[in-house]
């Protein structure tokens, strides 16, 4: 049987979701809890790899289990118990054995959040980047609806990046003000290395006045990651839902 | 001189925030930032001693300094350099040389939040109670509407307090509800100790069927802990305003 898993995420002490040699990473701790639970190992295969420090509400991860005495319904609660506290798995179900759940994603949907104030807010640190300048909201709105659409997002994407091509279709990009948050949420078929993170940068800079939001399409057009703004920190973005094709 | 400063603290790593002998308080934190800046020992009188693991986005607490160099706009940035990312100072303002931030509350405003959902959320653990049985919302509500008014609390009051009258008077009660977390929102002339997480603890109980809203009134009239809900944790709970006399 191959199962699905719907993770939620704290991801301040780990070095992201990808199993690593000397850090640990997210993949790890819940593989650990699943081996535990069926008595053999287990190695889960994600819908995306959140870098260190990025959080997830709706991670989706599958595994290959034979002779699952738990039923499924069951599984999240059972597991949830054996997790420490700052990772959390909200649902389970059964999937065809050859689903791959990088592949089957048809949109994933990340949120950026600003704590934008003269001081710092203790409780949102861990959960957003801290500007303490003023932002235009008006003007990242602005900036923000020039991202939808498909196109080459070469402009926003880290090197190390492994994608055959940098094309990519963003279908929601807003920005909402709730007193000093300010959230960025974006959906897309899928992302580039760094990719939300890096327009969370440039929409920054259009709200701290260092671009005029409409010379976005040219910074696109250009290809050229030194036109666009800085990769803003992990914390702040949250992998908020993945969903499948039909 | 005598300076008031409003601060905001993430309270998961302190033992609440007076200052004690084996456990670090946030008033020690804050007053060690101050001594290094200022030059001598400093000794902060706060409007409410919040318990460990307690949460404050307006605690207020002041001091006295003879010749400070640096002008009070300027010094919640400076200490803030001094401070952890778990604490900050949002505002400094001179106050009278007898101004007790303690007797000088005209009414403190807390909010209780509880993630309600069948599995816990990681990004709301350090800032909510869990509770995985669904909560009858419109019960709650109207089962905070009764401790609105004058009342004796003694049902409401942990033992431990130093209080002289167990008589408060409650502005404001509310739940609200947005998806899975539920928060409580009260306002009051002062609370006896505990207080706040009681009265969560009793609309729980409100909210999970166990008791009936409209009993609230003798539950209060008979002055019984017993009577009342249990102790909501504290990390649900956070000091949100201290609004003084005029």
């Amino acid at each position: 049987m191959r199962v699905l898993l719907t993770i939620a995420y704290d991801g301040t002490a780990y070095a992201g979701w990808q199993r690593q040699e000397n850090a640990l990473a997210v993949q790890q701790v819940v593989e650990e809890a699943l081996a535990s639970l069926i008595g053999c190992a287990v190695t889960l295969t994600a819908a995306s790899r959140t870098d260190a420090g990025v959080h997830a509400l709706g991670q989706r991860a599958a595994f290959n289990v034979e002779g699952l005495r738990i039923p499924l319904n069951k599984l999240p609660r059972v597991l949830n118990g054996l997790l420490p506290a700052d990772i959390s798995v909200s649902h389970a179900q059964a999937v065809p054995q050859d689903f791959n759940p990088r592949f089957a994603a048809r949109f994933k949907t990340y949120r950026y959040q600003i704590w934008n104030a003269s001081v710092p807010n203790p409780m949102y640190n861990r959960y957003s980047a801290f500007i303490n300048q003023p932002l235009d909201i008006l003007a990242m709105q602005k900036a923000a609806r020039h991202f939808i659409g498909r196109h080459d997002f070469a402009a926003f994407c880290a090197t190390g990046g492994s994608a055959k091509t940098t094309v990519r279709e963003i279908y929601t990009c807003t920005i909402s003000q709730a007193e000093n948050l300010i959230t960025l949420e974006i959906t897309g078929n899928a992302f580039l290395y760094n990719m939300v993170r890096i327009i969370a940068g440039t929409l920054t800079y259009a709200g701290l006045g260092k671009i005029n939001p409409c010379i976005i399409p040219d910074i696109i057009a250009a290809r050229d990651r030194t036109q666009a703004g800085k990769t803003m920190p992990p914390q702040g973005l949250t992998l908020v839902e993945v969903q499948f094709k039909e």
